[in-house]
């Protein structure tokens, strides 16, 4: 499933506007990355607090969906450790908890020395509905 | 001070970039706006959660450095209670609790029928020193 | 309903322990009281993060299962604004979101000086279940 | 430093009178452990979440005040994640971040099978003030 999987999330807009690159998925995990741009920074020169928290959240989204049915967003506690000015950011998802009904994701943020920037949990409603991987899979074609 | 604080976070490449409008700025309050656009949606066409993060950051930001000094984000709380796929969205912060060290904002995301799209609660570490907001001014030119 | 619920909520052995009164119920709302005592304070004669989320936790628990159906607590964000070492304090819940499977709900404690003492956001999910109110007042009989 | 820090959290009226016991101390860390009674429960016969968030707040507080420095609970995040009713709880602290002004730790709560009963991530505001730790072994005597 998991190529399937990159395929359907290729297809998020905001993240791909952000320039989030998902790098690996598998059952209940999922790492994405950012190399930081100017249009990342806020006025003072740091690296955004609301860029780093979409790097984060493509891996959650990726990670909770992972399973093969629609996972929906419903809270999500972030907090910001260590300012960051330039390199790339890597997000990784583990899923700490999945029932049928809710899962709960932790997913760290850390820049090229491997010091942790974020730590972002994150909490789904998980829906009986698959993932439309196939139309996904048409609906790419189409753009 | 309103103006000025106006005219430092237009240097906040993020947001710019985003699509978000920083629409009025008060002691301890603001509001913000985005008009929905298609880079702002997921792979399913709904607005993005990180996009709305993004908004509703926004007005957090302005909000908590609307005293005229640093404040700097440590942690968020989002909700995400909707889902919405087009229309513009806006945010309004107002501040719950402030000390010299620390303040809490609360932050409520609309959308043009005004009903509520997510709730949103951020806590800053406020330092002594003023907003640099000349030094905004003068590279504000540059760009 | 409301006096089934207050009934029904003096079975909670842990608020009735911690020493937690609960005054008003109505739809989506509650309001409980904690007279401070020398068994809510901290080491440093403070009284302490969780006798304060042991009281908001009770008006969450009441405004969420106000509507007749069960209500189960996934995730609490709870921010601490203001030290407090005696009087009594109270807590207000109120409803800020609610659907078929979730709801949302922001308690106040306050002090009796009306100050803000902590907030609380609370998020359940809500099972179709109703409430087991007169097994409530049965098993109350017992004790 | 261990010894003195257990002693001085034996000073914790609302720890002691909930039932909670301090197992582990050590630099960043600390474990504690709430054997279920009955006045753990909430109204249908379940630990109350205040219960489970009491025990995980204790771990939090050793852990953050573990360096020997004041450090001041401002926000907490917990997700309760599976539903218990007897046997004992441990909660587990370990410290995520720290600079001279802020820690994050992250408390896993589990029962006696390890499963995973609740995560609860706390945010300190570390100040410079050393704990009172002689000051605590004096009035712990005219307890």
């Amino acid at each position: 499933m998991s190529p399937k999987i990159m395929q359907y999330f290729k297809r998020d807009q905001f993240a791909r506007y952000v320039g989030i690159d998902l790098l690996e998925v598998s059952e209940g995990k999922a790492v994405a990355r950012m190399k930081i741009e100017k249009h990342h920074l806020n006025g003072v020169g740091i690296v955004h607090g609301a860029a780093i928290f979409s790097l984060a959240d493509l891996a959650f989204a990726v990670a909770s969906n992972s399973h093969g049915t629609v996972a929906v967003a419903i809270n999500v506690n972030i907090s910001f450790l260590k300012a960051v000015s330039r390199g790339t950011l890597i997000a990784s998802a583990e899923e700490v908890s999945r029932n049928p009904k809710l899962g709960n994701y932790r997913i760290q943020v850390r820049n090229e020395e491997d010091e942790l920037i974020a730590v972002f949990d994150g909490l789904v409603y998980r829906k009986k509905e698959p993932l439309p991987l196939d139309a996904a899979d048409t609906a790419g074609d189409g753009q």
